[in-house]
């Protein structure tokens, strides 16, 4: 179990310590559940109630609401971003103690740095490359030439193609699949025929995959994460797309082929975006949009149609496929009415 | 091949036996495609037509279609309850005829019951448990201090991480991930920073989890399943969410993190729950919908639109753009109208 | 790296050569990131303007356009077909050099072709057969009594359950669950009852499925995939359905159980379909429709709304609910408007 004293970690977020300095932390909670050996933090106004209950050791506070807690408290300009930074002294490590478990199987010609991890019942194939400080999770497989960054994790299960660069101090979760085909086929008189895709991937640094997340192999030119993007679970990453720095993706959400979506973008669960379109930088999206066309200035999107019970929804729903009748009767009856009004 | 006398199966069912009870059982089919050999049943009355031509070697059947059909009979208050009872008799069991496969990997510390199976390469890390009758699938990992309950089986290729509890009588399929990290990080001036996910989850009894479906591990609080929870494949339930008992929820559908929905609800495929709301006991949300706000009264809810064929949808999908301006235009016709007439 | 002289790829293709047919192609790129060692191609008129610059060693065009280059050049009638032909020479084999690697279980009472391939840490249960040129990706799972036809290859880390049969010629990628039980449960007073899901699933040959796609196996029947079929990643197959041959669904689409879609359909990303309908051959749906009924007339059918800014869309949005209300109000006023003008 991980334990800390209030000064260390005062320290380790720049914050300005009131009270017990030797207090012993082993955890971090919420204000609700946190007991005298966690800290806690309040980030957002709508907990401040839970302040004056809390039974947690020390409170992280920003200067404006320091005076709202009588405890010990961590006093710093972003609790939120200081819990964060927290988190990391509490978080159970990746890796294991042994440098390859014996059950790994690693091919001749793949390279594995002597601080990297191989865990058990993994695969590392020819020509690999697993960074220092780097581990391949339990049952994960990294396929032929691919590089595996400095310390970047691979959780268990998770599968990566030849051919496949991923950068330092990523996460890559269980059952994400980097380096799939992309789905290209060519219509002919006999069905389908398949376009191999030779491209690869390329991931930047600080880049988190969620689980189940697919980023396909690009067609011809590779698929490209940039540096500190973050994908939640089962995000498909199509052929060849792009996506720009720290632009973040929720859960269930697609990025089709060859679409370049810019740097600092958020789009959030649930949404699809076409294929060969451009989404600039600073583009948010709201949960469940279909975007079919290029964005080309910041700001926020949506589409979709708010919830309802499902009877006044199935009344509505119907008159959804009468709107351009519908349009069409209201400039009607105006004409008419000006027509009348004229008389 | 299981093979079980009519007799056995009317009384597995509680079902009263019109017929041979000697008659040999060896499957279960639908009425169309039945032989001789199995068992069939009438729960759904448009099938019914199906009965004077079904080779059935005998059919179950509610009491007031009792006479509908000659042949061998099981009379019972619910036939399709009693297919779902008749159903076990006949499924593949999982696990395999040795106690730990020789290949799998078992680490110091983990603790086993005799009655478990833990088959081919599959990982089970320091301080995990696995249960009495309880089958950890091929390729499949549960890591550090991960519970599985008695009885529950996990398919092959599951990742089970660390700290997750799974009850009794569960079954986790193939490529389901259960305690990745929640999607959590603060926004910085250097990107995002990681919330390291230090909740777990607990997931109770009876519950079955579907291919590839995702459930996160808690920011802080954990996140829980109730028992009798039936998800399908593809669902994604983000961190400190809660669902109640018997919730289910079907494929490609999802709940945002700190999400508590109710017991008894069934959510459709496809649809999006947002964040931080509550849905209450006994909703039912119908397929694709978008919910993002809380739901506090039981019933049935939905969101989307009716399809058409193309040409016409376009025609209308661009109306909708101007429903804001066709609803102003209504009421100021309305108002000129009312002025008019009243001249 | 794969080399081929200009000849050897114009007889392959069966095109036209005018150039040097002793000319080293080692690769395949686009026009734009080409260079003298790659062959391109023009499929799409768009990229014309790309060919006077190009730095490709050869390229492949239509015979309408076989005098805008003045390079080495392949004419032929389909520039992307045989672009698509060509990429199989430059792809990334499947399998490795060992038979079956020591690291893979595989049950006596398998069959494994003298040819195929059984990769690391894959596993192969008794009763399933292998065929000739099959390969079973790295950490893989075939259940019991499935089978692998000839030719075809799964990635790393697929679960095959039992009684699987799939056909000759497939590409199954990283991640998918073929087999997995259906979503079957049966309403009782003690919460869902499981039906255990006791049809298998037959997949034709030259089927391609994604990374991440789950094919649940059949309640009762088979779920069946035709010839031909093509399914991207995250795709979900219900129990039970069906899908004619040549049919293609992009990523994070779904059927429902018992659905029967005909042949030759396209089905764009994030579709869902509901349940026990039927959908007839050269049905095409666009992206994120919802499908709810039988589709009985071939052609392109759409739901859902266009996209727009946020602050547009809510004003929009709000006003579909109040659709109906909308609809009666401007009834109403055609009425009094005829009443009016009437007098």
């Amino acid at each position: 179990m991980a334990l800390f004293v209030l000064k260390e970690l005062s320290e380790r977020i720049g914050a300005e310590l009131i009270g017990d300095p030797q207090l012993s932390i082993t955890g971090i909670a919420t204000l609700q559940s946190a007991s005298p050996s966690d800290i806690s933090f309040l980030a957002n106004p709508k907990y401040q109630k839970y302040l004056s209950n809390t039974n947690a050791g020390a409170v992280i506070l920003s200067p404006k609401v320091a005076d709202a807690f009588e405890g010990n408290r961590l006093i710093c300009g972003d609790p939120y971003l200081a819990y964060a930074a927290l988190t990391a002294l509490f978080a159970e490590p990746y890796g294991g103690q042994e440098h390859c478990h014996p059950s790994a199987v690693v091919s001749d010609g793949a390279e594995i740095a002597s601080t990297a991890c191989v865990m058990a019942n993994a695969v590392v194939e020819a020509g690999a490359v697993i960074g220092e400080g780097a581990v391949v999770g339990a049952g994960s497989v990294v396929g032929r030439r691919s590089i595996v960054g400095v310390n970047t994790c691979l959780a268990a299960n998770v599968s990566v193609y030849h051919d496949v660069k991923i950068g330092e101090n990523c996460i890559i979760h269980s059952g994400a699949v980097i380096g799939g085909d992309g789905f290209g086929f060519a219509p002919s008189g006999n069905g389908w025929v398949k376009i191999h895709q030779l491209g690869g991937v390329r991931i930047g640094n600080r880049v988190e995959i969620g689980a189940n997340t697919t980023v396909d192999r690009g067609a011809l030119d590779d698929t490209v994460l940039g540096d500190g993007v973050i994908l939640d679970n089962m995000v498909q990453i199509g052929h060849s797309a792009e996506l720009g720095e720290n632009t973040a993706m929720a859960a269930c959400s697609g990025v089709s082929g060859s679409t370049k979506v810019g740097a600092n973008c958020t789009i959030a669960g649930g949404v699809g975006i076409a294929g060969h379109i451009t989404i600039v930088d600073g583009v948010h999206i709201t949960a469940m949009s279909m975007i079919t066309k290029s964005i080309l200035s910041p700001g926020s999107y949506s589409s979709g149609t708010p919830f309802n019970d499902t009877k006044s929804w199935r009344k509505n729903a119907v008159r959804f496929n009468q709107l351009d009748k519908i349009s069409k009767r209201l400039s009607l009856l105006e004409t008419q009415h000006k027509m009348t009004d004229a008389d």
